[in-house]
Parts: structure tokens; sequence; C-alpha cells
């Protein structure tokens, strides 16, 4: 097992969740996840226990969903409620259902021990709900490399100048590297502060906040683990306050929520909401910011993938450069958790799987 | 081996074998199927023993079969007749030919030990050599699952309601579910006979005969190993003698040949002929019943191969129902023949490859 | 390791290696192909030592290769001599370079120990040199068959007149097979000479030399190893001197030069240059002839496609015949020279990765 169990993972957006039942394959176990009658939204192992056949392919009914093989019926429990024409329906007749939150605009699934599951875990994001200041766009891609290649992405930002040059990126490289860098372990992970002071503002900046020369810029990026990173970012003019008074009001600011998921060793979910607290009321706003993001995660997505492929052959050598400090905090997070679970499943007794993953060797 | 080795399976409709070499993988074999210039059939190992090219690229020639490569050729009992240019051609040169035998309109081939092949245990089918009361269609598809899967669907009559309730099946699910139902093993599987008494008649049943009310519907399957299922149905206005003087006649009849081949572990190919034993004489009745019954096997495919990909994953639990009887009897049957292949195996101190399929622990 | 280490391949032709970085699997390992701005070109390990990122998504600046994950840049001997933003490189920050030798029109690369690499192994090519009596094409195709499978094939002529009997084979296939043959072992593979005498010629001949009966046709073919098969061939009107006094011209004469390269062990790079020793002031007898030649090995690719389908699930029997002679011959070289590095490596203590290919075994 290649991610770390016990914690819980952005599983859809909530409006890809409906009462058509859809497959999707979360910490490599194939899930259902539909909404009841209720509304609530419900996900369950998607293997129907009478013969295997999956529950996706089924519908909701009144009761609960029903395999449209035999016509069982489950609830959000998991239990089975009704077997066609058979009185008395044993207990083990049941499917494994997973602890799933709706909250702040996103779908929280938990994929470890659900005795576990503790709703308090959940990251808040208040943001979500104030669309007013912060209007949002929402996206996912499906990205063939390992989550965590994802969040080492994420956590060292030099790789902007050069991968996104095209993109959030243009301008000298050298900008990126050079920035003013503030980082600090935290209790579920780390966070940094970047300045990029007197900066050429990238082409997108220029087109969001129509500045006419150098920019003062921040970036502000928290890991939360298991799987998610908060970004606030924006810019204003040079010189104006933004970096010595702390007045970031007058340019542009922005916030992303990355929240990735892992679907199989190799596989994850990227999902972002992408929020632009400036121009509010211009509704182009917001979908030229996402589509400038989208296009940048699609280079990270590249990148990533060749990354992936390289590693599942070659795991060794990664030679860590000055600028992997932020990422290797992270990754002694990661490891620490991963090694709490494997001791507390080798203390069960229990033997999972052996990884596959060419990452817990990195 | 996850298939029963010493019997007769479907190879191919003999309008699929021509002059023309035909490459079709057949118990985890690769098979070239042809006809000699006399018209004969003949199935061969897929493999030239010169250097390994296949014979389906070669052609028929007077002689036999000849590799397209160096131009070698093989007899229909895999004997090498010509190497060209040199005398002498050693024993060794030839290539497994499997018994193949052309019967009531199926080519049928014997996968294991040929020295036990025994044409007497082809089932009979008289109903192919009468076109007139019979008239049928021939067709087939590859379904990515283990032929079992597909005997298994057969075998549990309640699906139909479920998964078929938008072709053959609509209609209140209920009336599949309480159908009357008697069941017995045989010397070579198993078979029942359901009635369905006033019974809402699906559309397609309304379009073949054109009821006006209720029905009395039969549905009587038999499955005889290790990849057959007779099949003969039909429906006439209900309490008009079908059920309790056996008066069939005056509404429609119907009877399908399924077989099912093993191509690998976990993928099959689903031969079915259609026979419809009413209006006999109107062209377009054949066609419809046919187009009806494609459409339903795409659906029971489906599922199928749904299934198969959560049994390859997890193949239990798996929790029968009170439908699941002919089921069990069928599989007892298969645990049965497979046990003692596997005991002659031993014996003869052969070790054939471990199975990769998940059926037979299911 | 299913291929012969220590020696040169074709690795791309020159003008496939431009400024534009390329990737391309060679001998089973990643490879970047890439021209420094000195118009040099290299061959790297395509992975980043530092994330593990494909090299050929960067890249080329004045100071060399630059990954564009993170701005890293190396140079044509492997080693790091840029990390944005960081003053000291440790030497275990460098890539694998391999040998690479522009000669004669090809790009050849050594996949083994680099302290052994040897450019006086190379084989020289002067045609290639002289455009104005061999005017040549060349093209590439990736064969999914292991590259001893085409060397083969290359060995044993008497194919030509079953699997090119549409092509370069046309006409009585008894006469490719009676030819007159003469065959020698070499110091680095294996060569012979055939002769059709009163042959009669496949339309691609009559096509390019406008003959109007028989012809003399000679196949002179060479292995040199790894990969290589020097072809030198033509025709001439039948007992015009050709055979008994070496009188060659007056008819066509053509050369190929084969190049088969391992990707991996069941795939590999067919690289070929076509020239025409006739009509050299005719712009179209080039192309044709080019365009006959990749007909004809597309049939070649299918056969051993097949074949490597065959082989890689049954790789026994083969069962030599009498044209078997050369191919034996050569396949001796090649299992004398993979056995000494077996040893070579067995005495370093090295252990590589086992064999795959069923070859080794053939």
């Amino acid at each position: 097992m290649s991610f770390i169990q016990n914690d819980w993972y952005v599983a859809a957006w909530p409006h890809e969740v409906t009462d058509k039942p859809m497959a999707r394959r979360l910490g490599n176990q194939p899930v259902v996840l539909y909404r009841e009658q209720s509304g609530r939204a419900v996900a369950l192992l998607d293997r129907c226990p009478h013969r295997g056949a999956p529950l996706s392919l089924g519908e909701v009914t009144a009761q609960g969903i029903q395999c449209n093989y035999h016509g069982l019926v489950f609830g959000d429990d998991g239990k089975c409620r009704v077997v066609p024409g058979q009185e008395r329906i044993p207990a083990k007749n049941c499917v494994k259902s997973f602890p799933l939150v709706e909250k702040d605009g996103f779908l929280w699934i938990w994929l470890g021990d659900a005795s576990k599951a503790d709703p308090s875990m959940i990251v808040d994001y208040p943001y979500h709900n104030d669309a007013k200041t912060w209007p949002r766009k929402c996206g996912m891609m499906r990205v063939k490399g390992h989550y965590m290649l994802m969040i080492d992405n994420l956590m060292d930002l030099t790789h902007i100048g050069y991968m996104h040059k095209n993109t959030i990126g243009s301008g000298p490289a050298d900008e990126y590297v050079n920035a003013i860098m503030n980082s600090e372990r935290t209790a579920r992970g780390a966070k940094f502060t970047r300045w990029l002071l007197d900066h050429t503002p990238p082409a997108t900046y220029v087109a969001a906040g129509g500045f006419k020369g150098k920019v003062d810029r921040w970036q502000e990026f928290e890991f939360i683990a298991p799987g998610n990173v908060l970004m606030y970012t924006g810019g204003k003019d040079a010189g104006t306050g933004a970096y010595d008074r702390n007045e970031r009001e007058g340019g542009i600011q922005l916030r992303v929520f990355h929240a990735l998921t892992p679907e199989t060793d190799t596989t994850c979910f990227y999902f972002y909401s992408t929020m632009t607290g400036y121009k509010q009321d211009d509704p182009n706003t917001s979908q030229l910011y996402h589509d400038a993001i989208v296009r940048t995660f699609k280079e990270d997505a590249d990148f990533i993938e060749g990354q992936q492929e390289r590693l599942s052959e070659m795991p060794n050598p990664q030679i860590d450069t000055i600028h992997d400090t932020v990422r290797v905090y992270v990754r002694r997070h990661y490891d620490s958790r991963m090694n709490d679970e494997a001791q507390e499943r080798a203390g069960q007794g229990t033997s999972p799987a052996a990884s596959v993953s060419p990452m817990e060797q990195a």
C-alpha cells in the first residue's frame, strides 16, 4: 500500500455524484459513488457480494442501490436490504461501506480502517463558502503518476521558470530560483512562503492584473496530509507595501486548492478549485484564470507521467538540491505516517500487500 | 487450466472456416482453422515447428496448409509433407492436430488428450437440420470473461427482470423471480423448467406473437458440459393449455443454442444460434428475434465483463441466494470434472500450468 | 539481457537527431538523443538524476541539455554542469553517457561497458559516401520482435518465393529454393552468395531493369555482428557473363544496409538504407526501389511479429531445415558472444537481469 490509509482524501466533486451510480478506483479499490434518494452521498465497494458484479452497473431505488444483475439492494451501511424472492438475508451478505463526508464543497472519503474515521481531521476550507469574495471553478484530471509526485512538484516552485515558461512562469527563470523563501514543518505536513520582489510578471499576471511594470509576488503553500495543498498567491505593483507592510490589496489574489487522491500505486486524481480574489464582478476573470491553470497543470502532468515511467523502472538515484528542503519535510511526514501504519498493521498481525511503488524507496 | 479439457467445444461456425486460414485462440492455445481442398475442416496448432511462424499467415495448397515463411506444408494430421528442397523430413517435424468434427451445423473441437476424443459425446442437435420448422440465424461474440460466468448467467433467470428490463425482460421483475421452477441434476450437467403463468409479456414477445393480454411463458434450459446450454422457450395466451395440457402451439416458440468456448482464462467466445418456431414463412421473423437476442446478450456481456474484472481482483466472497440452486448443480459438475482431470494428470506425473482463473475458487 | 552488449548498434539516422531532444529506448534502456549547439550528437540515459524526469522533455542550451523540470544542465559526458541557485554540484549528480559515433551516415551507439567502446569495430560503409554511384533513401520501422528474428530472416532467402511472392519474390518459389548457394563463417558472423541462373525476374526487377526475358540474379549477404546485414544484389540478362565472368554491369545493381537494433527484449528498430546502382540520373529510380523494399519489409515484419508472439508463448520446438545453415552460423556467433559476456559478468560478480527472451533457448 503506497499511500496513507487512515486519513481523508477527496473522492469527487459533489456535482459529480448523482443518483446515477459512478465507478471510480480510489486507493486501489473499486468504489461506487452515488446519492440516495434523500440526496446523501454514499461510497461502497463496487462489487456485489452475490456474484461479484459491479454495483455501478445498477441503479438507485428507494431502499438503496440495486445490483442490476439479480436485483439485490444495499443500504448506505453496505448491508443487503433486499434479495428478491428470499425472506432471510444472512448478515454476511454485505458490502464494504466507506465513510464519506460532504463538507466545504468537497466529498471526502476515508480509505482505511473505518472505525478510526474522524471527521474533525478534515481540512476546513471556508473560501469555498464565500463565492462573493472567492468565485471559483473546479476541475479534475487523471495523472499517470503516484500522487506524491504531484505533491513533490508543488513543494519546489523553482520549477515554474522552466516547466511553465510558456504559461504561468514566463520571464527569467532565475527570478523563481532566487525567491526569498521561508519554510517550516507543521504537525500535518509543511508550509512555505516565497516572495519574488521586483519581479517580471508572467503574461498571465499581466493579462489578469493589467500590470505596467514589475511586481512583488507572493506564493504561500501549505501541504496538509494526506493529499492537500492550499495555495494562496498573488502580486501587486512592486514596492507598494505587499511585502513590507502586508498590504496585499490592489493587485491580484489567487487561491487554488490542490487535492491529490491515489487511484492506483502509479496513478492519481488531481482535483483543483481555482479562486480569483479580484474583479469578482467580471464573469470572465474566473474562467481565464482557470484555463491558464489547466494548461499549467497539463505541463505538470506530462512531467509527472514521464517521471513515473522512469522511477518505475529505475527508482534510484534521486539526488536532492538545495531547493528540496520543503519536499524533504513533506516526505518525512509521509514516511513517518506510512511507517506508523505499517507497524500498526504488523501489531495486528495483518499483512497487507507489499508496496509496488518506487516512491517509498525515494 | 481453468476449463474442462477432455470434451468438445464449438470452435467455429462452419461458414467461418474456409480455405483462407483463420487464427483463433481456443482453450488458451493458438489454433489455425481452415478447410482442405476436399472441403474438410482442420484445426492445427497455429505454429510452424520450423521457426515458430503462425500457420494462419499461410495458405491452403493441394497437399495441406503451407507456412508462408519458408514453404513447409502440413497435412490434417499435423505431419510435415513438404520441406522445399529437402528430401527427408524427420518425424518430429510435425504440429499438434486437434480432433475436429462437423456435425449438425457446428464445428466441434477437442482441446484435451486427442486419444480420448470420442465423437459420440457430441451433443445432438437435430433442430439445426430442420430449417423449415426452425429457421435460424447464427452469431458469435467475444466476451472478456471466463466462459463459466456466462453459463452461470444462463442458470439463474431471475436476472431477466433486472438486467434485461429494456429488452426481453420488460415488465414486473417479480414475475421472473416468482416463476414456478423445477430443476434436476443430469449426468452431464443440469436442467430446469420455469413457468411464468398469467405473465406480462415483454415488448419483444408482443412484437413477435401479437399478444393482446397476459401469457403463459415457459423457459426450458439444459446445460450439457462442457459449454452448451440448450434453450427452448415460448409463450401463448394465458390459460389456453400450455402449462396444464402441454399444448404449446398457437403462440411463439423459440430455441437458442448457447455454446461457450474458453479463449483464455478470462475470455470466451459466445456462439449462439437463434431459431423461431413460428411464422416460418415470414422472412423478418427470424431476423427480428435474432436482433433482440443480440441486444440482450450484449447486456449479459457487459455484466460478465464487469464481474470478471471484480473476480480477478477479489474472488471472494460470493454469497449464494435461493436462486442459485441450478447454478450450484452446474458448478458441482464442473468442479468434479476439473478435479477428475487434475487427479488424472497428477497420476500421469504431468504438471500442467497452475490455474490463474479466479473461477475455480468461486 | 537478450542482446550482445559490447558492440555498436545503429541508434538513429543522423537527420533524426537535432537540437530538439528525442527519446528512444535502445537495448532496454531509455536514451535521449540530441545535438549540442556545436552539432555534436550525444546520447545520455533519459533520466535526470535529481527527480527522475525524462531529459527528453528538456532542451539544449549552451552548456548542455537542460532538464525542464528544475533546470539542471548536463554535459555530453553526463556530468551536471548547472544546478540553478546552487554553487557546489556533487560528483554523483551525473547521468550515464553512451559512446556515440557518427560515421558513414549512421549514428552508432555502444550500449555496453563504455570503457570497452572501440570505434575501430564500427563497420565501414563507403557506399554511403558515394551518392553519385549509389544514390540512397533511408527508412526505419519498429518491429515487435526480437532483433535476431529479423537477422534470421535475412539469412535464409528461400523465404522470398513464399513470403514475398506479391513483391520482390513473384515467380516460381522453387527458383529461390534451388539457388546455387555458397556460404562461410566469418570472424564477426557469416556471409553467403546465391545465384539464381536463368531466373524469372520478379515484377519489381522487370519494372526496374526493363528485362524482356530470364535473368541471372545474385544475392550477396553478409551478417556482421551485432546487428548489421550488408546486402548486394542485382541481375542482368541471363547468360551474359554475370555469373561466369563476374560482369555485373548492364542490368540492375542494388545495395541495402540492414541495421537491427534491440529496443526491448521483444521489439527492435529496423533501419534500412536502399541504394540503386543504375539509372542514377533518374530521380524516380531510387524512390521506386525504396517503396518496393518498404512493402517487402512490412511483409517480413508481419511474420516476425507473429513469430515473436508464438515464440514468447512456446519457444520450442524449432526444427531446422537444410536452408538453416547460415542462420545456424549466425546463431553460433551470437550464442558465443552472449556466453562470453555472461561469463565476464559472472567473473565480475555482477548479476544482470535474467533473460526474458525466448531467442536464447532457440
